[in-house]
């Protein structure tokens, strides 16, 4: 039979089997199993000064209350339309002016704040305010109520980060609006950093989800550390000083489905080569340098935004003692074993 | 202003937006955070005698060796041309004729098979033959080199779950293929079940991967375990005598992504209606009963195959004693503190 | 001042000081902190052509109503009077005659059964009867209802392990006689070897202990396993084939206090020297062989029970295929970060 | 027979059964398997006032060097001459005076120093100093060298909490001492305190030991939690604001062999009956109350010193803010599935 016979003929039989809601694998085996990550991120650098007259506008252009959150979403350029600045994750920029609240509700999604400008502004989860400084890395757990006020002066601007697009995936995404714009706070400020993030943890604590209990990681602390470790020995070749926030209640990544870590980078220092399967999200909370990805050389001074994607190689080049702050899906890629890296 | 001219406001500013990549949120917030999960899954069943004739012209058609792979996907009739029967994975229905091997490769992909019908052909997986029974389930782990052959008789054919879906959607899937047909095998048939599935463990033995090292579990054994239940107490109400297979090395899940289980029905046994929030997969191992979701009833006998969307209620009503397989994204969705069910 | 002088102006402080119950730590820490093991225990071989005489007499010197346990103790030769077999453990060996019951009681204290011979005689653990035969290996756990009975012909003997010395230890002893002789059996004989022992678990399975609710691993699937080993490559140099029983929750030993292992050593195989820091209790359950310890060399065959000190260098040379069940603290000590071993 | 024939013959029996090494369970089974625990243990309260001049007065009769440790050892009154406080631990006070240094070992012992008088000393461990204040809670976790020394003014005395008993018991001691009296030290001080107890861990930490990595847990941020914790509800009606020290790497308890506490109790609480298997050591930080115990009454003020054994209901009677720091074997019971408590 001649090829052209047999392309006929398969082709026939696939209409045949299309009836059964059935298709031949082999036709499609190289692109469903391709031989690398085939994704169409772009790299990008959001400069904060150019976000931020449009996230100051936004205020202009709608209240909190009616927008229920008003957020500017960072979207991939490859990805327009998406709300998506990787595959499996979502950014944005939070704005909340004095007197505003940003009314209470609960989803399954789970949100990272990281406060990028302003203070005096709270976030209420689950019966108890935090207060954000700059830095402040905050926790939203799944299906928790939660909802945002101000009560200082100036405009309050934070990094967004959930996981919405892997619960879109997964199929459980679950919202509930409160039936209060505010919902009930029972204790004090400081509670659960007391409680958790001592060193210590109550005798019989079980912890209800499974991020960490221990919602505010202010950048006092994290900062402190940071500089300490400067002091003994050398930072790592191809990521720096690099750290990554812990649940207390046994050790593992804050959050279960968006790893979060910091790192810093002294003064001259650059790192080689990295990439690992996980996109990455950063943004830069003190310092100056350089990001190079894929031929790209992308300035990064403080509060800019960057997403690298997965299996990228880059390199960070700092110029001041550059702190940086990032997010993945890394946590959920190690737990399905399917996280790697390369180095160099 | 009035509501026009506020939208055309509005609309000059998102347009300004944009040319930095950014969108608002709150005119996508409750299609992106909806309510309940939404997905387009249909609920599906296919006849194994309407699937049969398609599967042995595959043989017709291609040879193993050629189409590396020989597998009628089964799509889910809302997602035709996705290669996905759920959201997150996929399945399929693989044919090997006696003589024919299906070449060695690797990915990062996970695979189970079901074994529907024959006997007599084997997988090899990271060195080791395992000769397959109807009813065995034999997991691939990521990442392991593995090939398939049949020395017997008559057509072989399994129902393939890969997790193709997931690690397209984390942007981490890498396939390699090995220089020969056949990856060398180097321990005897056995060896895993042996080793690692008869209620022992090698001292010292360290799991190089999230996977089972049991990497079949043979149906005799399940039946048996299986139909002892039915001896001690009732079945539960919502799902019947329903088991996990198990990785010794942890109690955890057998396969890191997919979530594989198995249940009896004694004959005459219905349930009441249970949902949860991962779609699943089903195939009748033995015997007859009937599905119910969404208003629909499907008869299922041997080697049918069922999916059933996530969240949406269904029963299952035993005419004999009916034992189903059945496997979804249940683990990944525990993991990441997603999973939820809802009984009545 | 003269040393005299010193040492009598000492004395008088200590002799003040002891008066508040306080001892200085100097004159005593070369022998609480000694640079290695420091225990009495000596290497012992019990042949059981020896024992079984006396074992078969003290079913003609009591009953085992009225012994409540018709046990003789193996007591370390060292540790004559202690009930001790090791520093940490207790061993004996268990008579019980057709018809007669061992009534029902429970104890913190863990017990493991190894039967060495005879048939037909059950233990009933917390509502299940399961039939024990020769190299059976059966738990009772912490504080589970538990007796025993014997339902058919012939004696039947089984070696009792106990942590008994860790429990009176600990200070953590607890025991409750049952009102009835027989306590209720209420799932049929196999249950928990199908339930749980078979490569699946229930789904929602919630442990009630630390130990394996397989509670009897029977000699026949464990033997299998074993001479399987032997066909995929060479045994340990310094342990042979050696496996642990495993608890399938969570992968981990199968009791909580007592390591329980089983090894093959294939005919004319000879181990290279091995210590460890845990005592250990060995039978032959099949073949012959020698243990060498300390300069002595012990024959050992089927039923011959030895104990070996921690820390002392021993070896084992097989004549036939020697399979050797074992019990020791390992597991406790690994837990307390205790636990060091040494080859070669 | 007659019962004293029965005797008799059983008495003949014993005897020719004693030349195998082998007892009979039953004549011992009440003793060695009791039905409630069965220490010999008292409770006792050392009050600081009266244990002070005997430790200054060790200072006056022998050097650190000399000492090796100069510590006076609290020996429970009902166990003299064992270095025991209870069954388990061991408990001393330890003294340095300035310019002194108490040489570099290591030990397999596990030792926690919760510092009681003084400031200016310090603990080096694993090549990392600490300054040591009046109640932190210092970690030298097994088999890691360390020394101490005195840079500062005046007398620094620390209680020292050992699992030496428990070493011993398990045959698994072990002793190095250091070739210089001092071991090097590699990092700065406060290095472990940034890097491993600041809500962070380094990515790709792996650790070394069971013990946490912050091996100084300083009492100002510890008593900033306690005292938080009194602002948001009540104590727990048995043991008060009761928080345990944490090891971030998995949430479990700070050493694998002592469980180590801190509660505070609010002017005027008193607590209801409370017992657990786990024999207690106390110490008070800040404050004064009452402790009663088996119809004793101890009044405790700051430093004062208490046991209390286990199984044996205590109350605790706040007159001030009491602060008290805790010890025991709590962990390990937990671990070997043997802790148990009761309230009321």
């Amino acid at each position: 039979m001649s090829p052209d016979d047999v392309a006929a003929r398969r082709e026939a039989f696939y209409a045949r089997a299309d009836t059964q809601h059935l298709a031949p694998l082999w036709t499609r085996l190289k692109a469903l199993v391709p031989k690398l990550p085939a994704h169409q991120l772009v790299p990008h650098v959001w400069h904060y000064d150019d976000l931020r007259p449009h996230v100051m506008e936004s205020a202009r252009q709608i209240s909190a209350a009616e927008a229920e959150r008003r957020v500017m979403i960072l979207e991939n350029p490859a990805l327009r339309g998406s709300s998506q600045i990787t595959n499996t994750l979502y950014a944005g920029l939070q704005l909340i002016m004095p007197g505003e609240v940003a009314p209470a509700h609960r989803h399954t999604q789970s949100a990272l704040r990281f406060i990028v400008e302003g203070s005096g502004a709270y976030t209420a989860v689950d019966g108890e305010k935090t207060i954000m400084q700059p830095g402040d890395f905050v926790i939203t757990p799944s299906w928790t109520w939660h909802h945002h006020g101000h009560d200082g002066d100036g405009p309050m601007v934070w990094l967004d980060g959930l996981d919405i697009p892997m619960c879109t995936f997964f199929g459980s995404t679950f919202r509930e609006d409160h039936d209060q714009a505010e919902a009930p706070v029972a204790r004090p400020v400081g509670d659960a950093l007391a409680r958790y993030g001592s060193g210590l943890l109550p005798v019989g604590y079980v912890a209800r989800n499974l991020n960490s209990p221990v919602f505010n990681y202010p950048w006092a602390r994290t900062r402190e550390a940071l500089h300490a470790l400067t002091k003994a020995g050398v930072p790592d070749a191809h990521t720096g000083h690099l750290m990554r926030y812990v649940n207390p209640v046994d050790g593992g990544w804050a959050m279960p489905t968006m790893a979060t870590m910091v790192r810093l980078l002294p003064a001259g220092f650059a790192t080689l080569p990295y990439r690992s399967s996980d996109s990455m999200v950063f943004t830069t909370v003190e310092g100056r340098g350089e990001l190079r990805v894929a031929d790209q050389v992308f300035a990064m001074g403080p509060r800019d935004i960057a997403v690298v994607p997965g299996w990228m190689p880059y390199t960070l080049h700092a110029r001041d003692d550059w702190a940086l702050f990032s997010y993945s899906d890394r946590v959920a890629q190690e737990k399905l074993g399917l996280w790697r890296e390369a180095r160099g």
